[in-house]
């Protein structure tokens, strides 16, 4: 099943294998310096001629920078959008490509658990979140706990 | 074992169970409002009046600012300063505890695994951080896994 929700389901609205797609955005040099230059200011990150002799054999982006697309894009998809009410975790971050300047992504999204709490009004729900660049190779996946709002008899309906 | 390190390890130098604390830093009402507004634009993220009423009971930090601060401080402590190869992932990560606008964080971190890879030249390290605030409060903990330079004999000594 695939939605393009624009506005948040409800926990009482989702089911484990649900899966989503994200808007896709594309990330320049000057982005990737930028980033790096406030949050993971080493030389593979930050300056070409560095990044030509480190591992990754040219300029990458920070893989917490990769971490923190792929959060917005899910943010920007709208899956939860008003009805999440806090994030608890996050588990299995791996950066597995590097993400390169002009790389385009987007995130594949799917729901790997979703389970009541003690708490009558929200839900538990397991992400897990792949970020694709655009030649199909997976940069980064992740997964995202959080607690999602129950459907009340005072909330919205969707 | 504690280390206040200006320069960082090789892979040879660290044994699990080595540990350190990190330099101090506030973090200001603007700069969790203008995270927000970039990375996490929730209303519990952006808004005074809007937190109120969120389970939050006031403004407080996304989880994901949090985190980027831990690594931060962690990179300001220098440990592996020059000798980190590359980042292989991230587990474990648990907002525990917002974090409040004037709040001062440090990270106690500590070596939890050192070991050997196929690859003469580089050892894996898993790092886990723990996030504090002023009052004791442990906001953050996570487990970085890195790629870390052996000394080999062209390498600089420490």
């Amino acid at each position: 099943m695939t939605t393009t929700a624009a506005r948040g389901l409800f926990f009482d609205d989702v089911r484990s294998g649900f899966s989503f797609s994200t808007p896709r955005l594309t990330v320049t040099e000057e982005a990737i310096i930028g980033f790096a230059q406030e949050w993971d200011p080493q030389p593979f990150h930050l300056d070409q001629m560095a990044a030509q002799s480190s591992v990754f054999a040219g300029l990458c982006g920070s893989g917490l920078h990769t971490t923190l697309l792929t959060y917005r894009l899910y943010l920007q998809h709208g899956l939860f959008e008003g009805t999440a009410v806090a994030g608890l975790g996050i588990d299995g971050v791996r950066f597995l490509h590097p993400m390169r300047p002009s790389d385009t992504l987007q995130v594949h999204g799917r729901i790997k658990d979703a389970r009541l709490t003690r708490h009558p009004e929200r839900g538990l729900v397991v992400l897990a979140l792949q970020t694709y660049n655009q030649h199909g190779q997976m940069l980064l996946e992740l997964q995202l706990t959080l607690l999602v709002q129950r459907r009340t008899p005072g909330s919205d309906t969707v």
